[in-house]
């Protein structure tokens, strides 16, 4: 595998293909080795895995929107590296889609202290996407069909070093655009791609089954649903991730 | 003085006024305590100096364009904050100007050790703009034309913490567009407020007097000079800042 190569304000890390970076990055955060621009990326061949370790000086709630900011960004980068006809969409919240089949995963992780500005000291944002199954699977394909592999879908010709590298500039200008011009952009562009926006869902999420008109997100990354009878309701993305709540919130 | 403020890939880390943060980042790069995207800011009152850890992914040469980037960010971020009708230019390599006068520097450093890529390890890139004499001056003011302040031009309104705040986001902003887009739109900036450009020009310099029209600079940061005769001569960057030269170089 060739080195992925990073913007000027990124740091990167490798890590062995049997080590989580996401883990390896939030460990880094705590104990004050990493801060914000480092990213940790797995060596991994049949998957594309890494984690960014910032710190948005923004409250808690208004961070969570950096989960958003990464799924647009990966969005540009894939966008760029794989066939046009391969469908690369999401479920709220943190699920990534090939054409329609669950691909990869958004994960989230944020310091239980504050800064004394009142954001969190840090957040980690990882992001995974399969490339290929490594391992021979036991079933035939088209027996899983809620799961996929870029490859199974018609894009095993991308190198996971460009791909890492591709998200980093993408993911460099999205917070950069996300700190010009606030959430609105970011907001805009993840809806562009979220499966069921505007049409009628239905979801099993941690307050239980939910459905409605799914009609956004909010600013702290809740999922807006207008339920029959005509009431919105706020999905709560900090219960849905098992986040703390915001102290203001709630 | 208040906490500045950072951009979300940036790790602020804050000086006494005692400490020069330009060495201290230095330090700090050396010892791998501080990567790219660590800003090492001083709590200074009467002048605005800060240092920023970078890791570019390209050669030695190419990554001494950020002394320019650093200074075009700069002007973005003190064309924001202080009256318009304070000229604010620059000499090469490194002199920052108020109507005429130098009010500050830029200073610059890198790793002696090459990353595998051909890349230098990190840089350092600081910048230092004085805001008022913290001293009392034995000087009439006047008898010094050729060093000033901002609060000597009548800039005496700026916080350096708002400043700071300021430069950090105008300074990623222009990193951002120098990833994206090379060094011409740096370059083109950088000529604006350039003193004596497309003018006949005395320079002291590491090789001795030179003279001629300024014609700009080349990709290493080189001054372009056309002397009379009509030769353009490319006055060393690296020489005058006392830099190793490149490998590919000399």
């Amino acid at each position: 595998m060739n080195e992925p190569s990073f913007p000027p304000l990124l740091t990167g890390h490798a890590v062995d293909a049997g080590e989580d970076p996401f883990e390896r990055a939030c460990a880094g955060a705590r104990d004050a080795e990493f801060g914000a621009g480092d990213l940790v990326w797995s060596r991994a061949l049949d998957r594309t895995a890494m984690a960014l370790v910032l710190e948005p000086d923004v409250d808690r709630q208004r961070s969570r929107e950096m989960i958003f900011v990464a799924m647009v960004a990966c969005a540009d980068a894939v966008g760029a590296n794989i066939p046009p006809e391969i469908g690369f969409t999401w479920m709220w919240p943190t699920t990534l889609r090939a054409n329609g089949a669950r691909v990869g995963e958004v994960r989230y992780a944020e310091a239980r202290t504050d800064a004394e500005d009142g954001a969190p000291d840090w957040i980690v944002v990882g992001l995974e996407i399969t490339l290929f199954d490594a391992t021979p699977r036991e079933v035939e394909p088209g027996e899983t069909p809620d799961r996929t592999t870029f490859f199974d879908e018609g894009a095993g010709d991308i190198e996971a070093d460009e791909l890492i590298s591709s998200i980093a500039r993408h993911w460099t200008t999205w917070i950069h655009r996300w700190d010009s011009d606030g959430f609105a952009p970011v907001h805009e562009a993840w809806l562009f791609r979220a499966d069921g926006h505007k049409k009628t869902i239905n979801l099993k999420t941690a307050e239980g089954p939910a459905e409605g008109v799914f009609l956004g997100v909010d600013e702290a990354g809740n999922l807006l649903l207008k339920e029959e009878g005509g009431a919105v309701r706020a999905l709560s993305l900090s219960r849905e991730l098992g986040l703390a709540d915001d102290r203001q919130g709630a």
